[in-house]
């Protein structure tokens, strides 16, 4: 176990945790409970002028930790891979006009096609928004989902190959987020966080808890100690690898999302410094 | 990829594949279909008299596989521990009764404990009813199960857990169960069935699909075809490790059980001969 979380300092939270919530209201309840860091999802930027949403994050002293998200490269279709590259493109400008250092990547898979050959697509596409990647100095983190994922949104299921995969790319812009939620029941996942930070890979971490039972395969995640996640024990390999970013919390979840926003926020706060 | 199927003679399917039919209709109708493998599900052998079930087996010229399941032995809770160790024997005594040489074990998991303790406490349920087995012949198969199942219904999650825990329990009658539903994301997997086969612990092999999107935990699984699974590719490597047994269909499907089970059952053997 990790030793008790003494304030909010690290804290982070996803715009997608509140989601009834607009970027306005996320911002301004965010920091009115003494949480300044943000993780911005790319919906609430929808429509929006990203030097206002600059300004008001300023306004606010918010710290952007990342922009969710990049990735969706494979596809047996060449046109759709063109078009993910394009809108990986637009990713990296909008992270950069918003202040965010990082984006996360949810690298995709296509099931019409072996996992392997989807992550040579996921190697290629990050090859190519790399320069972009470079120019304006975002980061770019691979994020390895959950093996019951692999049909349709990541091949890279494993801590393991996320990391053999930043390796290989072998740039100091790319490096894995490690989310509890994907990893937890991974019996090589300690040894994999020290090999990822020993290169510098560590890049994020995401904590909410898996339900048991768990109803839904999106959004029946839950607030940390719901579940059975060993969370505080698995921030303790994060921070004993030596990560002194963000805590992240990223839960997607109906019945959360059902309720007064505000009471949550108070929920979160509450599992974050007691159960996390 | 494996050479096509040729014939029926390694068919296998699992009672609870069809189901609304009790034994009597699953003896019937899979030998009218030229169908002889059968791995029998507890839940049709209730109220049965076990005898007059292995003679009508015997009638209609079925092989049964196995028996399916034991297992369920992690709890916090010692007395539901030794309950499990009752239900095992029990498991033991049917399978000698209606002439199943193996029984499947859904080794179980317990979230309120880690699961290494939950896995520790498998290796012990495993250990205790080892004797019974020997004194009956009836075989155990460790099946690893998908991570998505690690909260609640297995804490061996990889086949390279399955694996260890054979070997270190180093028993002829103690092997493993290759189900490609919960292993194929695992891009050890051909390594690990060929390890496996050459420690003579590959006793069983489990095949359905994986649905993409998949909409429910348990009860969604794909007819072989219908899914993202590298199936015959699996098989092949099955094959070429040795393996001589049979392929069992195991399929939980509500949309299937839904359809007429004759119209279902032909399905099924034109999925096993195309596209298993």
């Amino acid at each position: 176990m990790a030793s008790s979380m003494k304030d909010l300092s690290k804290l982070c939270v996803h715009t997608l945790t509140t989601k009834p919530w607009g970027i306005e209201a996320c911002v301004k309840n965010y920091s009115e409970v003494g949480i300044y860091g943000i993780t911005i999802w790319r919906n609430v930027l929808e429509n929006k002028n990203l030097n206002e949403v600059r300004a008001l994050l300023d306004d606010y002293s918010m710290e952007v930790v990342s922009l969710c998200r990049g990735g969706f490269f494979p596809s047996v279709d060449k046109g759709k891979r063109d078009s993910a590259i394009e809108d990986n493109l637009i990713a990296i400008e909008q992270a950069a006009a918003v202040g965010a250092p990082l984006i996360v990547l949810v690298c995709g898979a296509d099931g019409r096609q072996s996992l392997e050959i989807s992550r040579e697509q996921i190697t290629e596409g990050i090859l190519r928004i790399l320069p972009a990647a470079k120019s304006t100095g975002v980061k770019l983190s691979i994020e390895p989902l959950h093996p019951m994922y692999a049909g349709d949104r990541s091949a890279i299921n494993t801590i393991k190959q996320a990391n053999d995969m930043a390796e290989m790319i072998n740039s100091d812009l790319v490096g894995v987020a490690v989310d509890v939620y994907h990893l937890w029941w991974d019996d090589t996942l300690k040894a994999e966080i020290k090999r990822c930070a020993d290169h510098d890979h560590l890049f994020a971490f995401h904590v909410c808890d898996w339900n048991v039972p768990t109803t839904d395969f999106l959004n029946d995640r839950g607030l940390m100690g719901d579940g059975c996640i060993n969370i505080s024990e698995i921030r303790g390999w994060v921070e004993d690898a030596g990560f002194k970013g963000f805590n992240e919390v990223e839960i997607f979840s109906d019945k959360y999302w059902a309720t007064d926003q505000k009471l949550y926020l108070e929920k979160i706060k509450q599992a974050y410094l007691t159960k996390t």
